[in-house]
C-alpha cells in the first residue's frame, strides 16, 4: 500500500485502528521502553549532559514524531552519533557554565529541527543523496571508535577530554595510573555480561526452547538489568566510598517546558554544525525506516520524514531534549517486537514519561561506569572497518571518499570528517564523469553492430571516424571531449567524417551543445563533418528546441549504421 | 602533430625555426603591441591601478608564458574580467593607503600564479571543467556589465564608487548634476569613432579594395589612434583647464623589480579572490588557446596551460604587474596577424618594453575619458543576454546556473556570482542524475528489442518486472532507485521476478553495489529475486571483484531477451 502524502499520516492509519493493533503496540512500547532507559541515560553522558535530558529527549520528540513522521516503526530518540556530535559541537563553543551548555544543546535541537522542516516543505531530501554509503560508514565507524575511546574515562575511573585521536589518546594516557580498582571491576563485570547476553543469552535461551524473536528481544533487556543490579549493589554496598563514580541525584518528574536561546551570535556558532547533525540524522533515520518499510511492501516518504524529525528536533529543543533521530537498534526491537502502527511509539514515550515520574530518584546510585558499559556494547557493532578493504577493492573513487572520511574524523573531529568525506566523493565522482570512456568502433562485419576497434575484428575507413561516448554529455566533460575528439582528428590526414554514437549519452546539457557545435565549426574550418548518431529520445526533445541542427555541420542519424552507410 | 607533454614547450618548436617563421613573428608582434598598449592602461584603470602597472603586466608575463605555455599564440596581459576581480578583491580588503593597495595587486598576482602552477604540476586542469558554459557566459556578460557602469564616471568627469549595481547605481545617480560638458563631449567622439572603427571601418577599408583580413586587422589599431589625437588635443589646447581628467605623470623607464607581500593575513584575506581569479583565467586561457589550436589541427595540454599561466602571474608578481591572463581579443589578433611560433609573443613583450622606455612620458596627457571609452568599446562584445532566453528554451537547470550567475554578480559582486553559479550547476547537476530516468520495458513482438511500455505496444508478464535506467547507478541515485524500486513492487503482487536492464548504466559505484544487494535482499525476504542484464564489460569486471554475485538473489544475463526467456 503506498501511502499518499500528507502533513499528518495519523489521519491514515488512525481511522482503521482496532483491539488488536492496540495490543500490539502495547506489547511493543514496554519493550522499547526497556531498552530505551538505560540507552537514553548513556547517550546524554556521551553528549555531555545531565542523564535526565536523555530521557526527556525520548519523550515528547517520539510523541511528536508519531504524528507527523511516514514511518510506522521508526522509533525516535538520542542516538550514538548524534549525541557525539552534539558534544563536539557544544565543546568548540568554549562555553562559561553547565546552565550555558544545556541552553546550547537545547538550541542546537531547535536549529537542527527548523533545519529538517525546512528541508521538508521545500521537498529538498534529495540533498541526503549527497552522502555516499562508503562515507557514511566510513563516518560511522571512526564515530564509534571516538565514542568508545571517550568512554574509557568512565569505565576507569580517570578523566580524559576531547573528541578526536590526538586529544583523546594523550589525555588517557597521562591519567593512566590513578585507575580506580573498583570502578575498573565493575566495569569489566558489565562489559563481561553485556557482551554475552548479546551473543551467547539468546542462543542459550533458544536451547531452552524459546523461540529466536523472544529470545532476541529478552536479550536486548540485559541492559536494564545492568543497570538496576549495580545501582543496588553500588547503594548497598556504599561502593561510592571505594571511588566508584555515580550519576548522582536526578530531578524527579517530567521536564518543565524549556526555551532555545534565540541569540544571533550562538545561532551563528551553531548553524553549521546544526546542519550537518540535521543530514546525518535524517540519513540514518531514512536508512533504517526505508529498510524496515520494505519488508512489508511499504513505502515511506523521504520529504515527509524530514517534516517529522524537524519536528521531534524541535519538541527536543522545547522540552529539556537534546538532537535526536530514528535510532537503528531501537527501531528493529520495536518492528520485532511487533509494533503494529506509530502509536507504538507513542506509548511507548508514555511509559518513559511515567518512570521518570516514579523511578528516576532510584537512579541517584547508578555507576556512571555502568552507562559507560552500555554505550560500549551498543556502538561496538557500529565499527567496521572491513569496509576500508572492500572499498580499495572495488574503486580507487569510492577508496578515497572512505579513508578521507575515517582518517579525518579520528584526527580533526567529526564534522571535519563528514564535511571533507561529502566533498571529496563530489570531487571524485565529477572527476570520474568528466573523463568519459571513449572507444573508437567499427561495424562487425556482416551486422548492424558496432563494437570498440581496440577489441574486435571490426571494418572501419580512413575517411570516417567513429566514436563511441560512454557517459552523458555535461559541462564537467565538454571539455576532454573537444579535447579528445581533436587529438583522434589531428592522427587521421584522410578523415572526411566524425560520427559521434550517442547510445550511452542520456543527457546532453547546453554547455555540451555549446562544445558539439564549437567541434562541429572548428573541423569544418578543416573540411571535416560532425555528425551525430543513435541519439535517445529525450535528448533530442531538448536539441529539437534550439537551431542545433541548422548549425551542426552534419547530420544526426538514426542508427550508427545508417550513418556510416550514408557517408562511406 | 600532437605535441608531447615537457616542462619547456620551447625546446619543440626552438629547434626548427627559421627565417621565414621569424619575419611572420616579427610583423604579428608589431601588430598586438600597438593594440596591447591602450588596452593595458585601460585594464590597469579598471583594476584601479596606475596605468603604467598594465603595461608591466604585459612585458614580463609575456615573456615568461612564451617559455612555459603550451598554446602557440595565446597571448598572455590583462584582460577585462580579472582587472575587475583585482579592483573588487583589493576594494574589499580596506587598505590605508595606495603603496598598500599596490603591493596586495602584486600579491594577489603571486598568489594566483602559486595556485595555477599548483594545479598544473598536480595536473589537476579539470577543475576548470566544473564551470559550464552557461555559467562562464553569465559571469563575463554581467562583469562587462558592471566594468561598463564603473567606467561612466570617467567618461562624464564625475566620480561613483563599487563593484556592484547596488553600489554602482545610486552613486553614479547622486553626481549625475556634476557632469563634465567638456569630457562628455570628448567621450562621446571617442565612443563614436571606437565603435564605428570596429564596425564600419573594415567594410569601407574593403570596398576600397583590402583583403578582408588586413582590413579587419587596421581596424584594430582604431583604439591607438585615439589615443594618440585625444592626447595631441588635450596637451595642444590645455583641456584640462575645461576638466578634463588626464593620466598625470607616468614614471618612464621599465618596471624595477618588486616584491609581493608574505604576510600571512594579506595571504588570508587573498586567498579565496586568488583562487577564484586563477580558475576564471585557466577557463578563459584554455578555451581561447584550445579554440585556436584546433584551427590548425593542433592541440594544447590545459595541465601545460597552467603551468604556463602559474609563471605567468609569479612574473607579475615580480615586475610590478597583476593578474594576467590568455586574453580573447589579442590571441585572435595575434593569430590572425600570422604569429608562427611563441616567440610573437616574446617580441611583442620587448616592443612593449621600449615604448615603455621611450614614449610614456607623453601619455601624461592622456585623457582618462579615452581609457574608457576603450574599455566600453573592448568588453561591450561580450555583454551576451540572449544567454538567459536560450538557457529558458533549453532547460531548467542550466537557466537556473546562467540566472543564479548573472543576477548575483550584478548585485552581491563577481566573487560572489560566480561561486553561487559553479555551486548551483554542481548541485542541479546532481539533482538530475539523482532522479535518474527509469522506464519499464517489454518486448516488442517478433524481435528482441525491449522498450518502454507507455510509448509501444509490448509483451510483459505479471510475474516478471523489466526496468532501464538510464543513468550511471552512484551514490547519488541510490536511495530514488530503492525508493522506486519498491514503489513498483508494492503495486505488482503476482511479482516473482525484477529485472534490471543495464544498457546505459556507465558506472556502478560501491554505495550503488551496496544497494542492489540491499533490494536484493528485501525482495528475497518477499519471494521476489532480482536480475541484472546487459552489464557492461567495464562495470562488470568491477563487480567480479568483489563477492556480489554470490550475494545477488538472481543471476545476472547477457542480454534482457535471455533473461525474460529463463524466467517467464
Amino acid at each position: 500500500m503506498t501511502q499518499k502524502r500528507q502533513l499528518l499520516p495519523i489521519m491514515s492509519w488512525g481511522r482503521d485502528y482496532d483491539r488488536d493493533k492496540l495490543v500490539a503496540d502495547l506489547l511493543a512500547a514496554v519493550i522499547v521502553m526497556v531498552m530505551l532507559i538505560p540507552q537514553s541515560l548513556a547517550y546524554a553522558l556521551v553528549a555531555g549532559l545531565p542523564p535526565e535530558m536523555g530521557l526527556y529527549a525520548s519523550i515528547l520528540p517520539l510523541m511528536v514524531y508519531t504524528f507527523f513522521g511516514s514511518s510506522r516503526v521508526l522509533s525516535v530518540g538520542p542516538v550514538a552519533v548524534l549525541s557525539l556530535m552534539t558534544a563536539a559541537a557544544l565543546g568548540g563553543l568554549q562555553l562559561a557554565s553547565n546552565a550555558e551548555y544545556i541552553v546550547a544543546a537545547l538550541t542546537l535541537a531547535f536549529l537542527s529541527g527548523a533545519f529538517l522542516l525546512i528541508l521538508g516543505l521545500l521537498r529538498m531530501g534529495f540533498l541526503a543523496n549527497f552522502m555516499s554509503h562508503p562515507v557514511v560508514t566510513g563516518f560511522i565507524t571512526a564515530s564509534a571508535v571516538i565514542i568508545i575511546l571517550s568512554q574509557v574515562q568512565h569505565l576507569l575511573g580517570i578523566s580524559s577530554h576531547g573528541y578526536t585521536l590526538p586529544e583523546l589518546l594523550p589525555s588517557l594516557l597521562v591519567s593512566v595510573t590513578q585507575i580506580n580498582t573498583a570502578t575498573a571491576l565493575l566495569s569489566l563485570g558489565t562489559l563481561l555480561w553485556l557482551f554475552w547476553s548479546r551473543n551467547g543469552m539468546s542462543v542459550l535461551l533458544q536451547r531452552m526452547g524459546m523461540s529466536s524473536t523472544r529470545a532476541l528481544l529478552l536479550a536486548r533487556t540485559s541492559p536494564v538489568l545492568a543497570v538496576i543490579v549495580t545501582t543496588v549493589v553500588v547503594w548497598y554496598f556504599d561502593l561510592q566510598a571505594a571511588g566508584i563514580a555515580i550519576v548522582g541525584d536526578i530531578p524527579s518528574g517530567l521536564p518543565s517546558p524549556t526555551m532555545p536561546s534565540f541569540s544571533l551570535e550562538l545561532w551563528q556558532g551553531l548553524a553549521g554544525s546544526a546542519a550537518l547533525l540535521a543530514i546525518i540524522g535524517f540519513v540514518e533515520s531514512v536508512s533504517v525506516a526505508q529498510g524496515l518499510a520494505a519488508k512489508q511492501r511499504e513505502r515511506i516518504d523521504p520529504d515527509q520524514e524530514l517534516i517529522g524529525l524537524g519536528a521531534s528536533n524541535i519538541a527536543a529543543g522545547f522540552s529539556g531534549g537534546f538532537p535526536v533521530a530514528g535510532g537503528f537498534s531501537r527501531s528493529v526491537v520495536n518492528y520485532d517486537a511487533g509494533a503494529a502502527t506509530p502509536a507504538a511509539g507513542f506509548f511507548a514515550a508514555i511509559l518513559i514519561a511515567v518512570v521518570t515520574l516514579l523511578f528516576v530518584p532510584l537512579l541517584a546510585w547508578l555507576p556512571k561506569a555502568t552507562l559507560a558499559a552500555t554505550i560500549i556494547v551498543a556502538v561496538w557493532s557500529l565499527v567496521d572497518f572491513a569496509i576500508l578493504r572492500q572499498a580499495w577493492r572495488y574503486s580507487m573513487a569510492d577508496f578515497l571518499g572512505v579513508s578521507t572520511t575515517i582518517v579525518l574524523t579520528l584526527l580533526a573531529g567529526v564534522e571535519v570528517g563528514v564535511a571533507a568525506g561529502i566533498l571529496v566523493s563530489l570531487v571524485v565522482h565529477l572527476y570520474k564523469t568528466s573523463r568519459p570512456h571513449v572507444a573508437i568502433v567499427g561495424e562487425l562485419p556482416g551486422t548492424e553492430h558496432f563494437r570498440n576497434v581496440n577489441r574486435h575484428q571490426v571494418q572501419t575507413y580512413d575517411t570516417i571516424l567513429s566514436i563511441r561516448i560512454d557517459e552523458s554529455l555535461y559541462f564537467a566533460n565538454t571539455r576532454y571531449l573537444e579535447d579528445i575528439i581533436y587529438g583522434m582528428v589531428a592522427e587521421r590526414p584522410n578523415l572526411r567524417h566524425v560520427i559521434l554514437m550517442c547510445t550511452a549519452v542520456n543527457e546532453i546539457d547546453m554547455s555540451a551543445m555549446d562544445s558539439i557545435l564549437t567541434i562541429s565549426t572548428r573541423l569544418d574550418e578543416i573540411g571535416i563533418k560532425l555528425h551525430l548518431s543513435e541519439v535517445k529520445g529525450p535528448v533530442m526533445d531538448g536539441l529539437l528546441r534550439t537551431d542545433f541542427l541548422s548549425k551542426l555541420s552534419g547530420h544526426v542519424f538514426l542508427s550508427q549504421h545508417q550513418a556510416v552507410e550514408a557517408l562511406k
